[in-house]
C-alpha cells in the first residue's frame, strides 16, 4: 500500500522511538506515515540532536511531566527532501529540499494573530507533542517546511532550527556596537557567539566550565573566554568594560550561578536575554539586579515565524556565517546512542544523525 | 550677609532636617543656601512627601545603608519660584516658576551620553545625597529646573517628579489597546492608572489590600479593582482576559506575593514593568515565569531626562490628566510629622507641605 | 440547487455590480456564491462605502488601470453573519457575526512571512480584484473573517476596516504626549482624530476645506480646526506649538498643497505618516523637508493582520472609542446611488448600506 | 601674551580662512584663540576635508546663503591634543587626545531635551557658523570633545565625525540580515558600506558613476558594484533580490536620478534613509513610491550625541572596522588647495591635512 503510494517498495521505515516511560529509546521499524491534506512527507537527509532530545532520552523530570504520547518518534531538527504532498499543499513542491520550523501553530489565536506564532497557545512541537524526525521519513505541515536556498549545505540546514534560537536571542535587542557576555557555550551558546560576531558586537566574552566548549567559543568568534572554576567572572568582566559592566548578557546555561553572575556583570540599563532554562526556582534580588539596575530581562524561546528564518537563511547563504567548527560529530541514525552519550559528556558541538547515510 | 544678597531680611530659613541617624526628623532654623555658579536659589511654594522620605524618616535598613550626610535637609519633590541665579546660569530666569528633576547627573558618563542620565553612574539625588527641599528655600542645579507651563497648577507641579515615574513606567512599552494590571495603589500606582487611561489602555485592573487606595484607583480610571485579601487575583484576571492573561503588568508594590501574582497573570509575550522595590530577594521560577512565558521584565527607576518631563507637562497643561483625586492632603511645613504618620497609614494619596502657606 | 444548499428558497441575490468599464454601477440579480473549502458564506448585515468604491463607481483613471474583472460585485467593508462553511474551515462557526479584513494574503511570500501580510506580494482585495460585498451575500476566506466581540454594534463593525486604517496610521509611531496635525477630515481622517485622542495625543489640530467635515473633526476630538481657505495653516500651527512645529502629521487628503503644508508644519525630528494618495507626482524639496528636518516619512496602507484588528476591537468593545458622530448616513442597498452622490459631495462621514434592512 | 599663556613662543598660527564671499580660501596667520570658561584649546594633529568644506571653498549657492561670518576659519573634522582648559572645564584633561562632535548644542531646547541634540534648534557648526579647525590650533566647547580610546589611530580619529554620519545612517533602522543598496560612493557612502558589512547586512550593492569610487566600495565590502552609466540599476537589483526589491536603501549621492532608482529598487515595506542632499526640489510619485510601497523614508543628518560616537569608537577600537582603504590622500595644511581639487575630481576617499606634519 505504502509501496504503491511512493512507487517503490518501502512500506516500513526505521525510527528512533521513545517506547516506554523510562530512560532510553529504541530503534524500531514502523509504518511510513501518510501526509494529511495540509502536510508533506519528507525523506530525512540529516537530523540533529537537541538538548531537549537528551532530556527525553534520559527521562528527566521535565520530560516525565511533558511527554504524553508514548510510543512517539523522537527528534525535531532536520534537513529533508519533500517526496509526497498532501492534497491541499500549494506552496511546497516535490523535490524541494527543506529544513523545518518545529513549532506547529494554530494560526488563529491572539498570539498567532499578533506576530507571536512561535508561542501559539495551541502550539505543538515535533518530537514532543507529535511524532518527530529521528526516522527515515517524516510528515509535517507544509506551512512548517522551510524551502532551502540552494547555497546552504545540508548539514547547516539540519541545524537551522537551533541556529534560529541563537539568532532570535542575539537579535531580541540591539547588538551592534554592544559588548556581550554569553553564559554557557553549548551548541546554541556558541552559535550565538558566531551570530553576535557577524552582527557587530564589539567585545564578546563567553563563559563555561567545560574547556572543550570554551575552545569552540573561541573558534566561533569570542574575544575572551572565561571559566568560572578558575576565573572571577564578575571582576574580569568589569575590568574588560572599564568598570561599566556589559551591555548585553545572553544566558544560555540555565545554571543559577551563571544567571547571578550575569546580573552582576550587566551594566545599568543593559539587556539580559535568557534562553537557558533553570530546572528549579532561584532567588533574585529584584531591587538590586533589576529595578535599580534599570535592566531589561527577556525570556526567549523558539524563533519568529518566519522573520528569524529569513535572517538565518541569509546569514548562511551569503556565507557571512559558517558553522563548520560548530558541527563536530556525525553518526548513522542507528548510532543514536553514541550521539546521546556524547551530548551527555558536553564534549561536542552539534551532533548529526544520517538516516540515509549513502545519499 | 544673606540679607544683603536677597535684599530683604532673611538670613535664616526653616527646614525639616534629618539630624540624627535614628527615626524621626526635626524642624530647625538654618542658613539660606547660596547658589553656586551653575545653581539657582528657589523659594519653595509646595513640596510633597515621597515613600523614600518616609523610609529616611523611619530610618529603615535601606536608609541606614544609603544616607551618608547627617544633618541633611529632607525632601525632593517641589514647586518653587526662582529668586536668585548662579553666575553661569543662562537658561533659567528670576521669577520662573519651576518643578525639578531630582537626579543630578554628571553629563559625561556613558549613561549620560546615551540617553540614560537618570541612571547616571555619578548621580546624586536631592534629599538623599545632598540637601533637599523640605525647607523655605533650596538650591539646585539650573539644568535640573523644569520651567513650568503657566497652565499647570502649583500643586500638580509639586508632584510632577513622582508623576514622571508613573509616566515613565506606563510608557516603557506599548500601552494603547493593552489590558493592564497595576499591582499596588499607592500614589504612583494610582497615577499610573490615570496615565494608562489617557494613553489608551483598554482594560485596567488594579490590586491593593487597602480599600482607601482601591477607591482612589477607581476614581483615577481603573475599570476593576481587586483586593488580594478577598479576591483570587490570578483567577479573576484570567477570567477578565478570556483566559489569555494580561498584556502589561505595572508592579508598584514591591511585595513578593504581588510580584508572583503579576507573573501568573501575565499573558505569554507580555510586559512586566517594575517600579516597586522588594526589600529582600525572592524566589522566581525563571523557566516558567520568564523563559517559557516569553516575558519582558523591565526594571524602572527615575524619569527620562527630559522626554518624560515633556510628556508629563503636556498631559497636565492640555488638561488630559487631572490629579485632583490623587492629591488628598495638605499641611503646613511645620506639620510634616502629621504627613509622615498619614503616609505610614496608607490612607492617603499625595500629601503636600507648604513652607509659605500664605503665598 | 442553491435552494437545497441553504435549505430555503434563495438561489439568487441582489448585488451592486460594476457591469461596464464606464461610470456607474447597476443593481442586478446574480447567483448566491458557493464557498470554496477555505471560505465562508456570509449574509451581509451592513456594508459601507469607501472612497475606493467611489473611484470605481466614477471610473477615474486609477480605476481604469486597476480593475480587471468586469462584471464584478463592488464593495469591501461589511458586517455579516456566517451562514455556511467551506469544508476545511475550522476557526469560524455558523452563526458567528463578523467583520472582515479585505486584503487576501498568500501567507507564504516574504512579506506574509515577516509580519506584513497586509502588503502581500500576491495580495488581492475584495471588490477590487475579486467579487465584493455590496450584496445580500458574499463569500470570503475564513482567515479573513474577524469574529466580533458581542459588545460591538453592527454599524461600528461595518466600518472596522477603514477604522483599522486610522488606527494603523495613528499608531505607526509614538502618539501619546504628541502634538498632532491631521490634514484631511474625510471619514478616515476624522477616525484618526478620535483614535489619537484616546491614545494620548495632547493637542490635535485638523485641516480641511469643507466646513461640514471640520465640524465632524471637532466632535471627534480635535482641539482646533483650521480651513486653508481662510487660515494660514503653517503660521497657526507654529503659533500653537511655540514655534517648534508639530510632532506628528497624519496626511489623509492626498492633496499636494496639504502635503506641503504638512512638511512645513512638522517639527525637526517629527513623524509624517501618509495614508492619503496623491493622484499625480509632486515636487518635494528633499533637502529642506526631509534631510535637514530629520523627518521620518511613512507610507501607510491597509492594517496589520491582525494586531490592528485586535486593538481596533478593544477600543470599540471597551467603549473607549465611539463612532456615533462619524457614521452619518444610512440607506438600503438599493439606494447605493444616493450614497455615492453624498460621498461625492463630501458632506458626510461614513455612509452605510443595508442589504437586509428588516433584520 | 599668547606666548606667556602657553609658555612658548607662539602667539600666531596658520589657518585656512574663507576671507571673501567668493570662490577660494587663503592660508593666513591669525592669533591663536583663547578658550572661554567652557572651552578647550586644541593643537590640531590632523584634519580632514568634508564635502561641505568644498561647497564653502567653491562658494556654491548653499554656501552663499548659509555662511554669514567672513572671515572665518574653515574645516570641522579633526584629531587634536588638548593643550589648555577653560576655567570651568572638568571632564577633559590637558594631554587628552580627542576627536570632536562638530554640532554645538544649547542643551536646553526641546530637541536637546529629547535625545536630538544633533538637530538642536539653536545649534551651530564648526567651520560653518563659528571658526573651524583647518588651523594649527582651535578652540571648542569641552562637551564637544571626544576623548579617544588609545587604540584608535590619529588618522581614523580625524574622520570619526563623518564616519559617525555613516554609522548613524546605517543604524537608523535594522541592518542585520538586510539586503542593502548604497547609492553614491563618496567617502561617507563607502564608510556606510564598511559599517553595514560589520553589522550583518547580507548583500550590499553599491552604485556610482565614478569607477575609482566603485573600486573603493568593493574594497570596503560591497558584494556588487553597479555603474548607472552602464548598468540598468533597477533591473539588476530586482534580479539580485529574487524580484522582491532591496530591504534598505542608503542614499548618499543627493542626485535625483539615484533617488528615483532607490525608490524603484526598494521592496515593499523597506527603509529608505537619506543623507545625501539634492540641491533642488524633485518630483516624487508619493502614491507609488511611498504609500502603496509602505516605505519608511528617513532624513538623516549629524550623529546622535553621543550614542553614535560610542558605537563608532567601539567599532574602531575593537578592530572590527578598518578605514585604511578609505583614507586615500594626505597633505600638509599648506597644500589644502591640492586637497580641494582632488575632492572636486571625485577620485579620492578621505583627504587629510596635517597642520603639524612633523609630530
Amino acid at each position: 500500500m505504502a509501496t504503491i503510494r511512493l512507487g517503490i517498495t518501502m512500506a516500513k521505515m526505521k525510527a528512533v522511538v521513545k517506547t516506554k516511560p523510562e530512560p532510553g529509546a529504541e530503534l524500531v521499524e514502523i509504518d511510513i506515515p501518510t501526509p494529511k491534506p495540509d502536510e508533506v512527507l519528507v525523506k530525512v537527509l540529516a537530523t540533529s540532536i537537541c538538548g531537549t532530545d537528551l532530556h527525553i532520552y534520559e527521562w528527566n523530570k521535565w520530560a516525565q511531566n511533558r511527554i504524553r504520547n508514548i510510543p512517539q518518534v523522537m527528534g525535531h531538527e532536520l534537513c529533508g527532501e519533500v517526496i509526497e504532498l498532501g492534497t491541499n499543499v500549494k506552496a511546497v513542491q516535490k523535490g524541494d529540499v527543506i529544513s523545518a520550523e518545529t513549532h506547529i501553530a494554530c494560526n488563529h489565536c491572539y498570539l498567532c494573530h499578533t506576530g507571536n506564532a512561535h508561542i501559539c497557545i495551541n502550539g505543538r512541537i515535533f518530537g514532543v507533542d507529535v511524532n518527530g524526525v529521528f526516522a527515515e521519513y517524516a510528515v509535517l505541515p507544509s506551512s512548517n517546511a522551510w524551502i532551502l536556498d540552494k547555497k546552504i549545505p545540508r548539514d547547516f540546514a539540519s541545524v537551522m532550527e537551533p541556529l534560529g534560537n541563537a539568532v532570535h536571542t542575539v537579535l531580541a535587542g540591539e547588538i551592534n556596537g554592544n559588548t556581550t557576555l554569553v553564559t554557557g557555550c553549548g551548541p546554541i551558546g556558541v552559535m550565538s557567539i558566531a551570530v553576535a560576531r557577524i552582527c557587530g558586537a564589539t567585545r564578546i566574552i563567553a563563559t563555561d566550565i567545560n574547556e572543550y566548549r570554551l575552545q569552540m567559543a573561541k573558534k566561533a568568534g569570542a574575544d575572551l573566554v572565561l571559566n568560572p572554576k578558575k576565573d572571577d567572572i564578575v571582576q574580569r568582566v568589569l575590568q574588560e568594560t572599564s568598570g561599566l559592566g556589559i551591555d548585553v548578557v545572553l544566558e544560555m546555561s540555565g545554571v543559577s550561578t551563571a544567571i547571578q553572575q550575569g546580573f552582576d556583570c550587566l551594566r545599568p540599563g543593559g539587556r539580559f536575554s535568557i534562553l537557558g532554562i533553570p530546572d528549579k526556582p532561584m532567588e533574585i534580588d529584584i531591587g538590586k539586579s533589576i529595578v535599580f539596575k534599570y535592566a531589561t530581562v527577556q525570556g526567549i524561546n523558539g524563533r519568529l515565524m518566519f522573520s528569524t528564518w529569513h535572517k538565518t537563511s541569509r546569514f548562511l547563504s551569503s556565507g557571512r556565517l559558517n558553522l563548520d567548527s560548530i558541527i563536530t560529530h556525525r553518526f548513522r541514525l542507528e548510532e543514536f546512542e553514541k550521539g546521546m552519550e556524547l551530548m551527555k559528556s558536553g564534549n561536542c558541538g552539534k551532533v548529526l544523525l544520517y538516516p540515509h547515510p549513502k545519499d
